[in-house]
């Protein structure tokens, strides 16, 4: 399989082939995928949980390839379940921002 | 603010104006960042705790919309924790899929 | 109900009957529960996600009950899912600590 | 460490001796428990992702048993967390349900 996709559409499309080939559709329901999601997003809370905000900003290297593929994970499976709901999560973001703005709005600066 | 974005890079972007205008930054580290990525995690697994994986794929409209907005909760935690790291979540989901495609080998089909 | 119990059995016992009562039972799946759980462990975790490790020690009083609700909802479906799964929460904990004993051991201390 | 304990404030003084032993009392803030107590929760759900509701009852002995564990393990965290604000998750409980009870009244028996 070549997975030299740069962006999320060519994510999707990617994820859409890796799980056909190996049968797992039936399985990526949205409540398994949601379960799957979770769990990965932990495991990146799990790098964080005994440091201080301040150390979390300055990870070891190693560290920070381990927290790099559990980014990878927690938006592999965030992707597969927007695909399997017919969810652009693109425009799904753009429309949050757009409510968030109205509910915080920014302050004014001075001149 | 405009946002208009239709990519990753974009929506990065535009999360980096959103907390600058708003004073933000000191509170996006990623430990916090990480605990309110996972909280939003939550929200989208809420909506699917008490349905059975069949029911999970055939949401009724409204509440399509509100998965919708969980996702893009999810995503721009996600972005904005990936950003505050140096991580690009494109290219990461791209060596995590290498690396997942040589752990998981699709079965080999018949002629 | 009377809802007098004042330790885990106890509460295993009034939530048994809480879910007959309500026919909440073909719901109560160790699945269907798990995912329950995380989400309101999450309610939790959204309470000190903005907070300093230091001012999550100082709750306003009002918050803390809020937290406190969200511990009740937690434990609420951690009990649950180890009842329908017949795990005793306290013998298993005995088993974990002794574990971690092992995993972990206590440095010695001085004359 | 004698871990004899049989209720919850035994496991609560346990935990104490545990963590005082091994100067862990810092790293125990609330804000750190909780993000400690939902990676458990997400280790727990890891159990379940891919089972059906049916399939999630009647798990193998051996995975029961890693279950026990991660059960364990979020007790744990949930008392520890509990500890540390001052709350009894036993009292939590009984006000949560009490108020569960007036939320969602129980259905009316027939004769």
């Amino acid at each position: 399989m070549t997975a030299a996709f740069t962006d999320l559409p060519g994510l999707r499309e990617t994820l859409r082939e890796f799980a056909r080939e190996r049968d797992w559709q039936p399985f990526h329901t949205p409540k398994n995928l949601a379960m799957a999601m979770i769990v990965e997003a932990a495991e990146l809370v799990e790098h964080f949980q005994w440091l201080t905000p301040e150390q979390s900003l300055t990870l070891a290297p190693d560290k920070l390839l381990d927290v790099r593929d559990e980014v990878a994970d927690t938006l592999i499976y965030l992707v597969e379940l927007a695909d399997v709901l017919g969810i652009d999560p693109i425009a799904a973001a753009r429309d949050k921002i757009a409510k968030n703005a109205v509910k915080y709005p920014a302050p004014k600066r001075g001149p």
